[in-house]
C-alpha cells in the first residue's frame, strides 16, 4: 500500500528563492489528503503534475495565511473544473465563514458540497477514519490555536498463503475469514490453523505533521514512534530568541523532538527567507537526528 | 516619463500551462499600480525581479476570484516584509471585509495603514489622480459588478529651450513660469513670447484595462482614442454563445472593440485554459485589429 507525502510548499510566512508557503500532499493507497495549502497550491500541483480533482479531504492546521491562502483559488479551481463529489475539510471553525464570504461576493454556488469539520484546538482528537487511515489531532505551541496532524495506516488484513490454501482446496468463500485471523475447519473435520496458511500484514506506518510550533513537550506523547516526522525548522539555532518569540522552532530542536519521540525519520521545513540555501539547517538537524531530510517541493518521501 | 504595464498573470478562471490568473503592474513615471491580483501575484513579481514594496496603489477589478485572490497573500508578506507607508486599495466594498475577516483570525494588525476607496460600480468617475496620471473606472458588462480602469498620464510643464534663455539672461527664477506657458517681460521691458522659448511636452498618453466583459457599446465612450486597450479575450470566436454565457468576450470582438474606439494599440489576455497555445487568438484578433499584440506573462508593454 502507498503511503508517501509529496512537498508542495517548504517555506515559511512569504514565498521566496522559487519556495512556497506550506502545503503537502499525502497519498494513502491511492487517496489524497491535502494538508495546509498556502498561496499558489493549485499551481503547484499543475507544475509537479498532481490532479486537484483526487482530492478529498483537506486538513487546514490553523489560519496564519501561509498555511491557507491557497484553499479557496483552489476549490474555486475545483468547481470551474467540473467536481461534483463532496470535499472534506478539517479546518479551524472560522474557515467556513472565510470561504462563505468570498463564494457569495464571487456569486459562485459551488457544484460540489463542501463538508466542514471544525477542529477542536483544546484536545487531541481522532478527526477522521476510513479503511485506511486514522487521523488525530496534535495539540501545537504557536501564536494561534494550531494543530498538527498524525496519518497512522490501518493495520491491513492477513496474507493468504494461496499455494497452500489450493492444496487443501479450501473454498474461495472461507478466504475472507482468514484473512481476518480465524481459524478453518473443514468439511472432513481437519482444523486448519490460520498461523499456517496467513501471514502477518506489514507493521501500519504514521506520519506526523507538526506545522507551526515552539519546541514544547506537552505534544510529544501524540507523536511518539512516528514513522516519519515532519516538523517545521524555521530557524537556525543561533535565531532561537527569534524562534521564541515568533512560536517556531529551529532546526536543532527539530532534531531533538524526532530523538525524543523516538521517531524512525525527520522531515524539516517551513524555511525561513533569511535562508537562500538549506544545507546548513540540515546539517544542524542531522548533528543531532542522522535521519533528518529536507522537505523539498516536488520530492516524495516515502513514509 | 515611463508609461509601460507588465503582465503578472494572462490566464482566465484557472491556472494553467504556467499561465496565472490576472494581474498586471503599471508603472507610470516610477510610480506603481498593481491592476488585479490573482492567486499567486506575490510569486510572479518576485519572479520578474519587481519589487512588491514599490506598489503604493492597488486597482481591482471585480471580486471574481482569479483577479483578487492573490491580495490577502500579498498584503501579507508587505506587512511582514516590514512595510510602514500606506497602501491605497481601490476596489469593490466588500474587499475590505475580505480582508479584514482574514486578518482577525490571523491575529494580525497591519504595521501599514490600508486607505479602501469602495468603487461604483454604476458610474464611470474620476477615482484617483496625482501629479502623473488620473485614473477613471469603466462601468464594463459582467455576471458580477466589474469595472476597468482607464489611465491617463497627466499633461507635462513645457520644455525649456534653455540656451536661448540663457542668451538673454534670463534669471531661473522665471523657469516655472515659463514652463507653464507665460509669456515674460524683461526688466528693460523686452516681452518674450513662451511659444518661442519653450516647446509643447509629449501628448499624454491612456491605457484602458479592461478586465472581464461582454461585448457592450455602453463603455466604448469611456476608452474612446486611447493609446493603449487592454481588453479580455477568453475564447476564439467559433466559441461566442459561450463567451455570451459567461458575460466574456472573444479575440474578434477584443479587435472590433480595438477598432470602434480608435484605440492605437490592442493587447489581449484572460485567455482560457482551453488555449494550452495562443497563436490563434493572436490571428483573430488582428484579422481586424493589426496592432494587436498578446499579453504575455513578464513582459512589458510600453503604453
Amino acid at each position: 500500500m502507498k503511503f508517501e507525502v509529496t512537498i508542495l510548499g517548504s517555506s515559511s510566512a512569504t514565498p521566496v528563492y522559487n519556495r512556497n508557503p506550506t502545503a503537502q500532499l499525502l497519498n494513502c493507497n491511492e487517496k489524497f489528503y491535502l494538508i495546509d495549502c498556502g498561496e499558489g497550491t493549485q499551481q503547484q500541483l499543475i507544475k509537479f503534475g498532481l490532479k486537484a480533482s483526487k482530492i478529498d479531504f483537506i486538513f487546514i492546521s490553523h489560519l496564519h495565511g501561509d498555511h491557507y491562502f491557497g484553499l479557496i483559488g483552489l476549490l474555486s479551481s475545483m468547481h470551474l473544473n467540473g467536481r461534483i463529489k463532496p470535499l472534506y475539510i478539517f479546518a479551524p471553525q472560522a474557515i467556513q465563514e472565510i470561504l462563505a464570504l468570498q463564494f457569495k461576493h464571487s456569486d459562485t454556488t459551488l457544484r460540489y458540497e463542501l463538508v466542514y469539520f471544525a477542529i477542536d484546538p483544546e484536545q487531541p482528537a481522532v478527526i477522521f477514519e476510513n479503511r485506511d487511515v486514522v487521523v488525530e489531532t496534535i495539540i501545537l505551541n504557536h501564536r494561534i490555536p494550531c494543530t498538527g496532524f498524525k496519518f497512522t495506516e490501518k493495520k491491513r488484513l492477513r496474507k493468504l498463503l494461496v499455494d497452500k490454501l489450493e492444496a487443501k482446496n479450501v473454498p474461495l468463500e472461507c478466504y475472507p475469514l482468514l484473512k481476518r485471523g480465524a481459524d478453518l475447519t473443514l468439511p472432513g473435520g481437519e482444523t486448519l490453523l490460520n498461523a499456517d496458511y496467513t501471514t502477518d500484514s506489514a507493521v501500519p506506518k504514521s506520519y506526523a505533521y507538526c506545522s507551526d510550533t515552539l519546541f514544547d513537550v506537552a505534544y510529544f506523547d501524540s507523536i511518539r514512534n512516528c514513522d516519519t516526522l515532519y516538523h517545521e525548522a524555521t530557524f537556525l539555532h543561533d535565531m532561537l530568541e527569534r524562534a521564541k518569540e515568533t512560536h517556531h522552532t529551529t532546526a536543532l530542536q527539530a532534531a531533538e523532538v524526532a530523538q525524543a519521540v523516538n521517531a524512525k525519520k525527520l522531515l524539516i521545513g517551513h524555511f525561513s527567507s533569511r535562508y537562500k540555501t538549506l544545507v546548513e539547517l540540515l546539517d544542524e538537524a542531522k548533528s543531532v537526528f542522522p535521519a533528518t531530510q529536507l522537505a523539498i517541493e516536488g520530492t516524495t518521501y516515502e513514509i
